[in-house]
């Protein structure tokens, strides 16, 4: 076998698993849009029989043969070869009946909180939660062994390929140090302006439907290879060439909805940006969760909330509820989008609190990990958290530690990716500008391109060909660091 | 490695494949009622990708040693390990390369018919379909060598495991010898009957949904466990436990869509039907295509089209139009679910003269499979036939030789099973009566237990646990003939 047939084999090979991922995604998709209630059983079996398939594939033992004879020709081949040499290292280390039973007790913890969270009933869940959290450990363990790293980083890696909890440590107590007397200043700020003048519906949601497929459509979505539905929790979907994004929608308010379609296309925009000439291979692929989430938090906080987006979204809104009267204009608009508030919700809450309620999840769910909180004590632990990092405390388990799918769907060291994506989404609009200062005045002429531009050109079309550290380094000439996300909080909330 | 275990192995295994399975249904699904028009390649990657994962399992060279060591210890598992080996027969046959180019070839072919068919243009989708009977032949030449029968009939029993050219040509010849004469005798009595009354539209698509999902309902669908979208195509999809049916809707119009669905929840009532304990296994799935279409025509054709099933349908379909008057009487209605015309298209055939196009059909597939016409003659050949068979001839190939998906979508040996289940459909509705003679009354009353309960306990729970005709002889008491569907349509259309 030549260098080059080996290296043939292996993007064949792995071409086949990423169309078998993408399969996994659009099954995901229809789960949570199309699927009948009573049909979850039976997909459970589907998803882990699709999961394990897609496992022996990369455990194969001629993967390991084809990467001993293979040499890289071009430095994507070599960046290629390393992210299959990182997948094998995260699939061999896990056998394949572990990953089977991780795929059943997650669907069957988030069965169960499911109804477990409008109940309020955490001890339902703690059962099924505790097996998880059994099974997420065995992996972290058996990952952290083949890579070389902690179990929490092992876990970590899988959504944030080389992320280390001691840089996240790091930029978190920057954070904490900051965010509380920024918090108070903000909310004191606040205060003194006049409240921003009521916007009054309903708001129908057939309108709201329109009024977010005009605004992506705006921003470069191609419905023609995507489609926005509805789904209890937003997210965006699909596969590649196939990218499907979802909101929900209330009559009472169109501000989330219009907010999580921007967030949502800010995802989307990303996976329809990655180098085509690479799809199905690992290098074709978005370059992990702090990067995919800093493009829909640059498209949601750092270009949506902005002066600019609503004096061109103004209009639109305007006409899509035969609105009129200053309550809808660009300047009131913009202040709904910049309301501060304590809460006790992670996806209600602003940008500024935001991190607060990152970080006191990141905190619990390092200690689940390495065992120095048990899970029948989460509800405590995080009560006590959110009263130091947020100030206020839960009522119940409901709106506390029960408020998101991530544990219960066995998401473990994916959730301070949020916070990471927040800095890196204002260290790349505050770079971007930099580069082509008249992007805002593009934006308020409803014109994305430039940005749009910009963002293929240093962030999508790259897909996983460097690292997330060297694609920032390169973008705005810098790591990742708080600074610009701390300039980008004080010049929209305090010299306003 | 002892008999029970290589058994258990090989459930196991299978449980895996059908898991698999289900997830190519919800795949297809998905292809034909929510994908862009522009994921289409994306998806075919995936499909295939999937396609070939299967196929990789049903080879895998372990099968072959537990279905050598493998003893079964009850009549199921008996059934079952032959089905295995009838799969293992199908799939060794074939290599995997030939998988792969059989389906992006029926890919690439369907999606050029997506466009020749509306254009009319034959010589556009010529190309891609000489390519994708190649495959087919040769994928048939090599499942005949590992079956030991006929290139056409291993085609055949792809889709009617067991099925027979010989025994087909004998119900053909028996159909050709009278349906001629009594398509005349019914379009001359039909002609001195009063045309029935006008049923007067439009029909707001919203009721005609309502209206479907009632009778749905009430024929024992679970929305819970089940779909029912709108698709060019109507078909019965989705997965075990997730039975999906689709429809298409004109507002001029509401009784083809009506039918169309109590076509395809005839299809659904089977699937849903099927015995429970085997679900995943070769013997858990439906019995062939022609039992298949036995239940949708049994559904729709025998008790659809009845007068007791319209005198229950009547108060609800006047209900979803608001209409009143004698036009929406159960015997007017009756009269329009009964009309028969001599037409160019397949799907809008009724139960007489639908026979003529699908022999017609069966004629020309196993001349192209044998080599005896070549494609190019195709469109030649059809109207010919049709002139034969039907009595006219099509005015071009658009409402001729490319009006159906199957052969472009690859499906050769599929058609003979539609008139081979309308025949069933009969024999089996004669026999439930025979068995319980309240059935009609009980359906004039809405309530379809005694019917369903009769073909769960005769044709759903049985699965694949015997041979089509096995099940048909428990049924009825004889093998599949043509006389109790002559005998329908005598009575239905001569006797009336």
């Amino acid at each position: 076998m030549t260098a080059q047939a080996a290296y043939r084999n292996l993007t064949d090979h792995f071409a086949r698993i990423g169309a078998l991922r993408a399969v996994s995604g659009i099954l995901g998709w229809d789960a949570a849009v199309m699927m009948p209630g009573g049909s979850a059983e039976a997909r459970a079996e589907q998803q882990a029989a699709l999961d394990v398939a897609i496992h022996e594939k990369v455990t194969d033992p001629r993967v390991r043969d084809w990467l001993a004879a293979a040499t890289a020709e071009t430095p994507e081949a070599e960046a290629n070869l390393a992210e299959i040499r990182r997948e094998v290292a995260h699939a061999t280390a896990v056998p394949a009946d572990l990953v089977d039973a991780y795929a059943r007790a997650a669907n069957e913890s988030e069965m169960v909180w499911r109804t477990a969270r409008p109940a309020n009933d955490f001890a339902a869940l703690l059962p099924k939660l505790r097996v998880l959290l059994g099974l997420v450990r065995q992996m972290g363990q058996a990952k952290a062994e083949a890579l070389g790293t902690s179990v929490y980083d092992a876990l970590l890696d899988q959504f944030e390929p080389g992320g280390r909890s001691a840089d996240i440590d790091v930029l978190f107590a920057d954070l904490a140090r900051f965010l509380p007397d920024l918090t108070e200043q903000v909310l004191t700020a606040q205060a003194k302006r006049p409240a921003p003048l009521p916007l009054v519906g309903p708001f129908p949601i057939p309108a709201q439907k329109t009024l977010g497929e005009r605004l992506m459509t705006a921003l470069g979505f191609d419905f023609d290879r995507g489609r926005l539905d509805v789904s209890h929790h937003p997210f965006c979907g699909g596969a590649p060439g196939d990218v499907r994004i979802t909101t929900r929608y209330s009559e009472d308010s169109f501000f989330p909805a219009m907010m999580g379609v921007l967030h949502e296309t800010g995802h989307a925009l990303y996976e329809i940006g990655l180098p085509r000439q690479h799809r199905g291979q690992p290098i074709g692929l978005a370059r992990g969760m702090s990067l995919h989430e800093s493009q829909s938090l640059l498209v949601e906080m750092q270009v949506s909330r902005s002066l600019p987006f609503l004096t061109f979204a103004a209009p639109l809104i305007r006409e899509a509820f035969g609105a009129e009267g200053p309550a809808w204009s660009a300047e009131n608009l913009h202040a709904h989008a910049m309301q501060v508030e304590r809460g006790l919700i992670r996806v209600n809450a602003d940008e500024v609190t935001y991190p607060a309620h990152v970080i006191l999840r990141y905190r619990l769910e390092r200690a689940l990990i390495d065992g120095s909180l048990d899970l029948a004590d989460l509800p405590g632990a995080w009560n006590a958290g959110m009263k130091e990092l947020v100030g206020i405390t839960p009522p119940d388990d409901k709106d506390g530690c029960l408020q998101d799918i991530h544990w219960p769907a066995g998401l473990f060291g994916y959730f301070p990716t949020y916070t990471m994506g927040a800095m890196t989404a204002a260290q790349l609009y505050a770079a971007a500008q930099a580069d082509v200062p008249t992007i805002p005045d593009e934006i308020a002429q409803g014109n994305f391109a430039p940005l749009l531009g910009w963002l293929r050109e240093k962030v999508h079309g790259l897909g996983s060909t460097r690292s997330a550290k060297d694609i920032l380094i390169a973008a705005t000439g810098a790591p990742l660091s708080v600074a610009p996300f701390r300039r980008h909080l004080e010049r929209r909330y305090l010299d306003a």
